[in-house]
Formats: structure tokens, C-alpha cells, sequence
């Protein structure tokens, strides 16, 4: 067992960095995030498999067309010009370039709902109706697109992100599934799923049809993730949860968010004074982070 | 001639998009949507040369070992997070490393000032000078590893950046020139260039300097539209700029920015007419646009 661990940690790293490079090409920011954490979360390379070159994405001939429009649609898209990316992407031929059209338009959206209602939750139902409209129409021609074309896993990945927001769940799980399935490494994809389930019980039988199904997807250590997050998120304290998230820690020895897992964990059993030294820890090691500060300022008033 | 074409047009095509590539991985995103838009500006590619796969960047030695915190690093400025990128790429090798570094505390160092004044003009000599020690530091920093390591176009970019700021503007141009002549398809830095020439007689003798050098920049396509947007913005109305214009139009018929290049000239020598049938023109092709939207309002305006 011991003598595999080398190879598991060079094939997750070789993993990490090609699914970072992916994220970042779709402009995914939050989970091109996540996995950079990750990567940088394992132990460093030992010198001779430190070389590792990127891999080279190759293009396919739809992608080769659209790439000189894909270039500038994400060149807009990084200066904050959504509705240009989504018009220059018009008639694009690939999942990718469908998946940042839509993608674009859906922040457009939010942005537009979100100038309207100058941020107030009492939104008149034209709004919402609006709003409701626009996002059946996204989900509409990825629907088309899956149907009539190849799958994408960011495509079904969208879809689920709408169907959360319309509350439609089951749809938002499918589609959630259909995307980890081919593209297990984007930790936004499982968060969505996640938040989507809404008792632990449901969670539970998700996690059980999974491991039935026998798919690549229940042996991916992305998984493994899932299934720590979802323990905590819903209060179970097993001896599992601790065992896989040890588990964990020992491949990713400097990933934060395994820690803040910990700090987490302590937080809802009331251990205060555990999970205050767990995230000073954190602090010193990433010293800049903002993610879950809330909530550890939370417990350091309630601790006063 | 005319037989020499094609060929220029698909190492434009190549290089641009090269380009492109170059200037996202540094994070340069208005530069790296003028080139997208010049590389879609060009005519449409032949079937046979539409396969255009980009080249892979090779990493060297040091930019191996930075990766995975140039990754990380990267992932952190798209979320905005400046302050952490540039913890995280501290003890990278790289000058490219180096530059992210010093370009995210810069953003940073802008936006704290903008937080401070409130966006005021009337601000404190204190915070002025809080500002000009932070801009000093990265200066340092920056020169001194261009005197102890390797040349490198985006440290020269950015210290040309910061003495504009510090109204150094002859330091400004010798680094500017030096960082055009690595690489010379950062329109950004050609823009701070064609800022820091406050009188048309000192636009004119550098431009001369560069030709009497006959380095390979003042053969550059990019040299091209420098001289084009130095005699529009001095309203150096001669044949040569129409001739200079035109003959980028041939071979850029649809860069929306010649378009502009001419709408202003029209709109300096008070022709609004063909100025208003201009803008039009280009509201046509490229209807989401923002950029010169405010002079062409003005113009409107002038006009009732």
C-alpha cells in the first residue's frame, strides 16, 4: 500500500493541474481556485517529477473554428464585458463555447436582477417572473445542445446551477451527476450539488445510488470529498468522517480547506476552544484568506 | 506584392494569437482583448490554414518549479483576491512570476487609495506620499532583478506604468521601449508610451530615434498603429496618416479599432457628419460596444 501512495500523489498531481487548466479555460474561477489549493495542498514534487510540462490541450475542428472567437469572448468576459462575450460567441460550434455564451449571459442576468432590485429581497413578481423567463431560456438551448450534440460536463454543470435556483432539485441533481460524471474535479459542481440536498436522509440515499451504480465517479477521491463535506455540512460526527478525513489530510498534508473542514467540524460540536486553534493555525499558514472568516468571528464573539 | 500577402496575414494570424495567449497567462487583459480583436479583425482564415493549433507554451526550469504557485496565484487574481496572489508568488523565480506579483500589489495600492479618498481629487499630502513610497518599492524590486537576472518585457511594462503615475516620463519611455522591443504585441504598452509624449515635436523625434535604431520594432505591424494613433491624437491630419490608416484597413477589414481611428480623425477635423456615419458604422458591427461610446455621446451632444 505504502509503495503505491508515490504513484497515487504523481497521477493526482499531473490530475489537479490538467482539471486547473480546464476550469480556467472556461473561465470557471472559484473551482480553477479550488483545484490550484488542491495541487498546491499535496507534498512538493520529489526533484525528478517536478517537470512536469502542462499538457497540451488539442483542439478539435469544431474547437479550431471557434477558437479565434472563444480567444476574445474570454478576453471581454475577463474585462467584465458579459453581454460582448456572449454576442461574439454567437454561432460557435463547441459544448465549451455554448457552456461561456450562456455562462455570460446567466452573470449578465444576476447582475441586471441584482442592479434592479438595488439588492432588497422584496422583488415584485414581474421581476422575478423576468428573471424566471431568461433562465428557462439558458437552460433551453443547453438542453437542445445536450440532446442534439455531444454531453459537456459544464453544460449539464449550468443546468444544475439554474435548476437550484428555480428550487427544482431532483432536475438540478441529475444534471449535477451527468456533469461530475465527466468531469469529477470541479468542486463547484459538488458544492451545487451539495446545497441541493436537502435532508441528510436525501443525501444519504444520493451518496448510497452512487456507490451502487459502480461508476469511475464513486472511486474518484473527489468523492471522498464529497462525502466529508456532506457529514459535516448535516452534524454527523461518525468515526467515518473522522477516518476519511484523516485520510485525506495525509494525501493533501497543506490543503486549507481539509483544515477548515476540521475547524468546522469542532465548530458544531461546540468545541470552541478546538476549532479556535484549528483556524489560528489556518491563519498563519494563509495569513490573507477570506473564506469562513465569518463564521470564526461568529464564534469568537459568541465564545466572549 | 500581392502574392506576399497571404503570407503576412497568417504570420499575424499566428502571432497574434500567440500573443493573446501570452498576454493572458500575465493577466494583461486589455491588451489581450486588443489582440483578440486585432486576430479577429484580420480576414477569415483559408480552410487549409484554419487549423491553427496554439502553440504550447515550454516552460524552462525555474517556470516549472513556480507553476503550481503561478496557478494558484492566477486563480486568486480572477477572484480578486490581489493581496493573496502576491503573497503566494513570493519566493517564485520567474520574472513573469514577478511581474503578477507586482502587478496584483499594484491594483492592490490603486484600490486602497481609491477606498481612501473616496475617489476625491483634493487628497492628503500624507496619502500621497503613502502611495508614491509603496510605487517606489515596486519599482525596486522590479529593477533589480532586470539588473541581476533576465530581461523581461512585462517588469520593463510595468515600470514604465509607474513612472507615468510619477510623471517621470523620459524613465517611462526608455523602459516602455525597452519592453516593446521583447515584445512588441502589448498595446497597453504602446498606449502608456503614446501618454507619456506630451508634445507632438517629442512623439516625432522618438519616433525618428526608433527608425534611425532599425531595431526589428520599427518594422513591427505594431509600430504601424503607433504612428497611426500618435499623428490622430497630435490631430496631424497628413497623407501619410491616411496612407498609414488604409493600409492597415487592407489588412485588418473588420478591427473595429481602425474604424475608430477614423471616426476620430473625422471628429478632430470637425467633420461630424462623416463621424456620425462612422460610429454608426461600427455601433453596426460590434453593437455592445462601450469603448469611445462617451466621445461619440459628446459629439451628439455638440451637434443638436
Amino acid at each position: 500500500m505504502s509503495s503505491e501512495k508515490p504513484d497515487q500523489v504523481e497521477t493526482l498531481r499531473r490530475d489537479l493541474l490538467k482539471a486547473c487548466n480546464t476550469l480556467s479555460n472556461v473561465n470557471l474561477f472559484q473551482a480553477a481556485k479550488w483545484c490550484a489549493e488542491a495541487l498546491n495542498g499535496l507534498p512538493e514534487p520529489k526533484p525528478e517529477t517536478a517537470d512536469l510540462q502542462p499538457e497540451m490541450l488539442i483542439l478539435d475542428e469544431d474547437a479550431l473554428l471557434d477558437q479565434n472567437k472563444y480567444l476574445l469572448a474570454k478576453a471581454y468576459f475577463n474585462c467584465k464585458e458579459f453581454d460582448r462575450a456572449a454576442h461574439i460567441l454567437k454561432n460557435c460550434k463547441t459544448g465549451d463555447a455554448l457552456f461561456l455564451r450562456l455562462y455570460s449571459i446567466l452573470i449578465s442576468v444576476d447582475k441586471r436582477a441584482t442592479e434592479e432590485t438595488d439588492g432588497s429581497i422584496n422583488i415584485g413578481s414581474d421581476v422575478v417572473d423576468d428573471m424566471n423567463n431568461r433562465l428557462s431560456k439558458i437552460i433551453q438551448e443547453s438542453e437542445n445542445y445536450l440532446t442534439k450534440s455531444k454531453p459537456n460536463s459544464f453544460l449539464y454543470y449550468l443546468n444544475g446551477v439554474i435548476y437550484n435556483k428555480k428550487k427544482k432539485y431532483a432536475l438540478a441533481q441529475s444534471n449535477l451527476y451527468n456533469s461530475l460524471k465527466l468531469f469529477p474535479y470541479n468542486w463547484s459542481a459538488w458544492q451545487e450539488l451539495i446545497s441541493s440536498l436537502i435532508t441528510f436522509e436525501e443525501a444519504i440515499n444520493f451518496i448510497t445510488k452512487v456507490k451502487a451504480a459502480k461508476s469511475s465517479l464513486s472511486s474518484s477521491i473527489m468523492f471522498q470529498f464529497f462525502e466529508v463535506v456532506v457529514l459535516q455540512e448535516f452534524y454527523q460526527q461518525s468515526s467515518s468522517l473522522f477516518d476519511s478525513l484523516n485520510h485525506l489530510i495525509t494525501i493533501f498534508p497543506s490543503f486549507t480547506f481539509l483544515k477548515v473542514q476540521q475547524f468546522l467540524i469542532s465548530y458544531h460540536s461546540l468545541d470552541y476552544f478546538q476549532a479556535e486553534s484549528t483556524f489560528d493555525q489556518i491563519l498563519v499558514d494563509d495569513p490573507l484568506r477570506l473564506d469562513d472568516l465569518d463564521t470564526y468571528s461568529n464564534m469568537l464573539y459568541v465564545m466572549e
